[in-house]
This record gives structure tokens, sequence and C-alpha cells, in this order.
């Protein structure tokens, strides 16, 4: 079923939700899942509304005109996403392929409605895999010394394949602000670690120096300081004493997994929202 | 702030959520939460919103005429609660006295917005507990030859004292139909497993001989068929085979405050919906 | 590092630790790891216990005969491993993918000691994923008319690649006894349920229709009796009203691969016991 | 049942287990629980041993000559504890009363084996609780001009009441190094976060304010530095974007009950060693 769904928010105040179902019904939506969220210490409001495209009366393309009046009536900053039109992914990855290889089997699964338009790493060690599930591959070597280059490439590549979302599925360089500033929300990374908790390099060597009884794992939007930016998802498991940084290792492969592949498919089903260095999850 | 808390569910078709929208908007509501789901399956809709009395138009004694065209148009079935006016709640216990601690400290910390209107024991040991958090406290002993004199006797106290919800913390007496039917869907009882699983005696016993290695709890509103009815919360706490049974049984008083508690809250809070035997819980 | 991994169970009585650790020092074993359970109930005893064979003073061709005399003694079962004999696997599936998947690449990762010596399917689809992880493939249709020919097929691909452990990763077929009596504790299955709950057929569509708050995964020994095998690991995540099928399917699958997994390393790495339909897991 | 339980460390070697089971064994010890381990990073090794005391052929008092030579030999740190001397216990409380108000109940409930010497606070608001629990009551007020003079008073009443344990239960005062070094390795503090994140005031302000997916409690032994002390237990709860502060206030609350009630039971229960600024919680 193809469906579009507004991303809206604005300042709260009356009537903004009886404005948008109006709008809607009057144009003969199917609302088929809507949601909102209120900040009340910051006054604003957030939502999400999602319905069939079958009998609506307006195409997507005169979407924006028909709805201008109403947006601007009550400031809202908003966008209207196409269900049908899936995003075109990058997946960043350089020698641990543990999130690649649970990216590409959700995405063949049919978990991950996007289409992965290229895989680029500093190495390698991915390209059979990327073979296996018939996605393009790039190796971009990373030169320290030359790592503006390195980016430019990679930005060529992504423009070439028209990217809307790069995932860092355990890439492991930093990024420069130029980059980051070319793809603002729509680079997703996962932490090995409780963020704000072990930011930084060798998360698990300092969770097992520190003596922490949970582990965890963090995915959220790059920014353009490092481990700081909106938060998607996190999720932790026990360890012990008996566990050594090994273990630490081992367990914390599968909660970035989970992690990082739940932010992925929240972003494609756009469901988030960010304001405020946070992040608003619509369920 | 005093708000109103409008609960409906009704064939799903288009323009259920601005009609009430531009209902509650026309009489100047200021919509606090709002939250709705579908159930694709069977077709239903269901809507839980709130918003602030203070500019609202209507009384809450208007409410039901002023609605009533609405509800019929779209075949609704809807209540509308005032949070001012706190639900009056009865507490069932035997001899096990952690739920009822837990429930009574709960309340005198805020976390459970309703009046404890009385205790209801077959055993006397919770008196110095009601009369330490002054509630009302009865004694009414269950002689199983004489339970319906027993039951008749507590049905009068509820009736006295205006109940609206029963809590049954750990209450060790199997409710007759009749009782039962007096307070359909306002009788919350914890069961001491995870079910479907262990439903019954001794569930602790049960998971231990079966060997499973995580334990449960579940609180759920009581219907005529013995553990049952629909589930409201469920949580669930790792064993292990150094676990004794009476390891068991200390875990899950954990559990069964944590699942009891959300559940009798959720309830007060006017967040609950049934049907087909299961719950909406609305966040 | 090479070990041996000893693992024991006995009436409980005086002196067993003492005997034990006399017997492995006085060989000079180094030991790494022990661990021990009392079952006080049933007067039972459990041990592992893990030595580095360096300096070991005894093969282990003859340690049961040295090993002999304490062992009755104390009425022991007991056996001894060699880690560095991995065991050799043979891998069940269907259509579903997912453990499989994971699986292979944990295998790949290091994290599961084993020899991956086939995988066997009454479908074709695993052929491509298999030959990738260059694990042989055989595919033995199951026709429900002639299943004994099949399982004796499937038998003598099993004692061909002398196969010490069988691993149902979402094999949709019930084994007969003769099947399971081949290979007793030496074959995992993984529900796709918390059980005892929704035990058998679709325990997603029994679990969406009872609305549960949390679904589960269970990893266990298959017996004769279905779904019915001493239970190695369950875990659960939380579900809620929005949730359809199809998402309790989704979320299921994580909750399959992490339960089905650890169960295989554990059994790998010797950890497990089993006695009155329970298991020992030590960690 | 009375028992006696040996904790120790040493530097590892070989035959450490054989020497301390041959001396139990030696003396008629019927062990009931043993468990040990080892930091293979820093070459040591740890145990604690339980026997009961029935048929064992030296008092507590002649262990200690005894034990002497055995570990003088392996150069062990050990204490040997009588589960029959319940530890002395005082609990520190400021204003929040949830803390305090599960572990009364759990102390009359038998989950924590110890007696609770006295309650001091630096508020009044929890004598009423004290009294109904029938534990003595000392309001010290906390004047920050003369912080110096009211640890001196709490220290000559811990003196006087012979405490073993400080536990502070929400007590909202930093301890001065010299009342911490009264008491190595015996104050457990309560953090409500998940360490080392958001250490310091106001954890949950700080948690809400970087948008975190999951908050924590912490408890841990008290040292001179702040929130660094050896972590003896942690445990996370899902928030979303919907929890307000006041929801992640109440929600934590939950989890600085669990935390802080384990962390004391494992300590009256002589499960824990410390070392390198961790702790070994044996289970």
């Amino acid at each position: 079923m193809n469906t579009a769904i507004l991303l809206l928010d604005c300042p709260d105040r009356k009537g903004i939700v009886a404005s948008v179902a109006n709008f809607l019904y009057g144009h003969n939506a199917n609302i088929i899942h809507a949601d909102q969220h209120r900040d009340d210490g910051l006054g604003l409001f957030f939502m999400r509304v999602e319905w069939a495209l079958d009998d609506f009366a307006l195409s997507l393309g005169e979407f924006a005109a028909a709805f201008a009046p109403l947006a601007r009536e009550f400031g809202m900053r908003w966008r209207v996403e196409d269900s049908s039109r899936p995003l075109r992914v990058a997946l960043f990855v350089s020698r641990y392929l543990h999130c690649l290889t649970d990216l590409l089997h959700r995405h063949q699964t049919g978990e991950l409605p996007c289409v992965l338009a290229l895989i680029v790493s500093n190495h390698p060690d991915a390209e059979p895999l990327a073979r296996f599930y018939e996605v393009p591959f790039h190796h971009i070597a990373v030169d320290p010394a030359r790592k503006e280059a390195a980016e430019t490439a990679q930005l060529d590549l992504l423009a070439a394949h028209e990217v809307d979302l790069v995932v860092l599925a355990r890439y492991m360089q930093v990024l420069s602000p130029r980059f980051v500033a070319a793809y603002p929300q729509s680079i997703i990374n996962v932490h090995h670690s409780f963020l704000p908790a072990f930011s930084g390099a060798r998360p698990y060597h300092a969770a097992y120096a520190r003596g922490v009884k949970l582990i965890g794992a963090t995915s959220h939007y790059v920014t353009e300081v490092l481990d700081d930016g909106p938060i998607i998802e996190q999720d932790v498991t026990r360890i012990s004493h008996r566990d050594r940084l090994e273990d630490l290792i081992q367990k914390g492969r599968d909660l970035e997994r989970m992690v990082l592949s739940r932010a992925v498919r929240w972003h494609l089903e756009h469901r988030i929202l960010c304001y405020a260095n946070k992040t608003v999850v619509f369920d």
C-alpha cells in the first residue's frame, strides 16, 4: 500500500490537530497512523501522520502548495514523504563486519525498506559480502595525510548514487565537519557504549577498566561534535566479573547490531524528528 | 491542572480524528495528549484524548448531550473521565504483604492518583500497615464453606465505600462469577507467572520444576475464567540453575510489585481500553 | 591454549571437591575455571573443571583409567572433553534463514568453536548462503508420506560426517523418536515462544491472540516430547498493542537468533549438564 | 543452618583449590557453596567457600591459627565470616524515603539477614517509618558550616551501635574523607544514574537534557572520590521522548530500590570482594 507521511513541528497552541486532520480529511485521506508529542517545557508540538494514497485527492506534487497556508498559520516546519520512494542508503564500514552483515541480511528479509545504493569501505574486507548481496562496493583507502581527498571521493560517490542516508556500520574514521554538513540528520552512527558514558576511543576497554555491570551501545545522528549527536536508540546487556574484555566485545556486537538496525529502520520509515539535540521516535 | 479524558472505540472509517478534534477545538479544548490505535484485522479504531478543562466551553455534565450526535454517527462506545475526581480503590490482600506495602508507599509518594478507600483481607496480618498508612482495614474471614456470605459482606463494603476499582494485591481467594460480574473490567489481579505459562496454583513451583530460565509476573483484569482476563502488563527476570525455589519466590516479589503497580496506575490514569480479551494501553 | 574439560555429577557428599582438586593437582593440572552446583532437593552435586594441558602429566587417553577409581568411589557420571577437538556440527534449516545466517556469521567471526560439517535442508533456499560460507549443503526433500526415508538419508549423512551436534535453525519438521534417540542431548532446537507458553505450531499467532505484553524464544534440547526438552536459554522482548502479527514475527527473529546462538556456543564449550529435564549452564 | 564463609584472594598459581579444599575436608567441613574467579590480566585468584558448621572440627576462634600456614604459603588476603552473626547496619536517609521504605520492608520479609541497628537522617521525615518498623531513629541536622561536628556525632553513634555497614539510602550529603576512611568498603551508596554517565548532582536532569533512551541507577562502595567507588550493581529502564523529567524520577525510584537492595543483600551475604576499584560478586 502506498502511503504518504507528514512530519511537522511548530509552537504548541490550540487547534493544530483539528486543522491538520481537517486538511487531510478534506482531501479524502484515509489516515493509517497518527502520533503526536508535546514538549511542555519548550512549548513545542510534534506530529507524524501517515495516510493511504489510494483515495487521496492531491498528488504529492500538489501537496506543498495546498498545505502551505496552514503551515504558515501555525509556523510549522514540515516535510512530506512518499513511502513508495524508498530512501537510497550508503553503508560505510571498516574491518568489523557484524553490523554490515546484519543490515544486509535484514534488507534481504524485507525489514529495511530502502535501496542499498552502495557500500564504502577504507578496507577491502567487505567486498565478498557486498558481492554476495549484490550491492556495489567501493574501496576508498583513507590515508591520514590525505583524508580530505578520500572524503571528496566519498562525497562524489554519494552524490552520484543520489544517497539519502549514510549509515556508519562500524566505520572507524571520524568524519570531517564538511562531510557532516553535507548530510544533516542523515548520517547514523553506532557507538559501542552507553553514551554519554565512554565516548571516544576504545569504550569496551574503558568499561572493563571501570568495572561496570552493564555494557551498552548507542545509535545516533552524527554531528560535528564526536559522539554527541541526537541519540536514536540505546540498549544494554548484563556482564559480570567473569567477563573478560573479549567477552565484552563479543556481547557488545549483538547490542551494536540491534541498536543500529533499529535506528536505520526508524529513519527509513520516517519516524524520527530531531530537536534540541534529541530525537522524537514515533512508534 | 484539571483535565478531562475521552476514551472511545468504534468501527474504523475516514474522518474520526477530524471530527473529534473539531468537536473539542470547537468547544475551546486545549488538547494535552492524544493517542489512537487501529486494529487493522478487526477494523476497529481506538482513541484517548486528554485536554485541560480551564478554557473548555462545556461542563462535563453537558458533555454527553453535546457529544452524542457525533458518537452516534460513528457508532462509538465512549466515556469521559474527570481527572479531578480520583477513582476510589479497594485493596484486597491475604498474608503476603509486599504488593500492599508497595502500593501504599507509592500512593503516599503521589504515584497513584486515587483515594485508597479501604483494605479488605481474609487475614488480620495487614492491619498494622493499614493503620500506619491510615487506610480503613476490614478483616473478613473466608470460610470455604461460607464463601458466599463473605463475598456478600465484601460487596456490601465496596458499595458502601463507592469503590471504582478493586486491586487484588496477592489476594489468595478465587472470586465468584457474581463478584466478577459486579465489577466488569474493574478488578485487577497480579498472577505470579508469565501468563499463559503456569496459570493456576503454585506457579513458582511449576516454573522451578520445568527449568525455565526466566520467571515472570502478569497483571490482568479479572474475568470469569481464572487467569484468563485481558493482560495489562508483564515483566520477567532472569534466573539460573543456582536459584532455588525460594530465590524464585523472592525475585518474583519484585516483579509482582512492578507489574501490579503499573497496571493500577494506568487504570487510574484512564489509559486502558479492553477489546477481544486484550488491552490497549495508551502511553 | 589447549585445555581439557571435566564434567561430572554424583550424589552429594563431603570430599568431592577436595578429591577432584587433589587428583588434578597431583597430575600437575593448571586449573583455569572451576564451577560447581548442588541441587539440595535432589542431593546431587555437579562440577565443571577446565585446565590447561601444557603441564598436565596425563594424556587424555590415559585419563579414564587414572580417574576411574575416584569416579567409582563417588558414583560419578563423568566425561572429559578436549578443547582442541572442536565438535562437528550439522545445521538443519527450512526456509527462514535468519538463524542460519546468524550462526554462519558468528562461526566466521570466531564466536562458535566448531566445525560446520554440513547444512541440511528440506528446501533449496539456503544453498547460496551455504556456498558463500563454504559449508557443504544437502537438500533432502521431506515428503510427508516418505518421511522415514528422508530421515534415513539425513542420519546417513550425519554418520558420514561424524556429526556431534545437530542444530535445528528453524527446521520446520518434527523429528521422529528414532532420530532423537540417535543424538541424545545432542540436538538443539529454537522454539519461537517463551516455553511452556505457546508450545506447538504458530506460537506468534497464539501470542498475538492472547494479547501478551512480551514475546519470547526458547532454545532447548530435543526429546521425544515436542517442545518439552531441557531448556537451555530463553529471552523476551517487549511488545505493545501497536505491534501487529508481522511485528511480533520480526521482533521474534532477533530473539530466536540470540537464544539459539547462545545455546549452541554453551554446548560447544561443554558448559551444559542435563538432569531432571533441566539444564545446568556453567558460566 | 549456621555456616562459615571464607573469602580470599592471592596471586594465582597451581594448587590453591586443592589446598583449600583439603584444609576444609581435613577438618570435616561440609561445603555448601564454592565459587572462584581468576583475573588473567592481573594474575589474581579469588575464592568464596561456604560450609556448614555442624560437623566442622574447628571453632571459628581456632580457624585463624589453623589456616595461617596455608594462607602464608599462598600469600592470601582472607577473612572468615560467621553467618550466625548478622552484620549490624545503619541506614542513612534524607527526605526521599522510597529506598528506606523498601529496605525496611525487605528486612521484615527476611530478605536482608542483618540487624538494623539505627536510622540516621539530616531530616525528621523518616521518623514515623522508623517507629513503625521499630528501628531507633536519630535526627542529626547537617549545617553546612558545622558539617564536621555532625559527622562526629554520626561516627559516635555508629561506634556506639557497633555498626558494620553504612547504607546511604538516598542520603544527600557528601561524606568527608575522614568518615569514608572509618568504614572502608563498608559504605554502600545508590547513585541515580548509570555510572560513569551523569555522576554528580541532578543526574535525572542531565539525562533528560542529553536525550538518552535508557536511564539507570548504580549501587557502589563509597570511596574518597565522589561516585567513583567500586560498582556493585547497576540496572536500567527504557524511557522515550514521552517521558518528562518527573517520569524519569518516578521510573528511577524503582531502579534505585532494586540496585541498592541487591547490593546490600550481597554485602550481608559476604558475596563481594573488591580489587582494582572493581567488585567480584559471587553468586
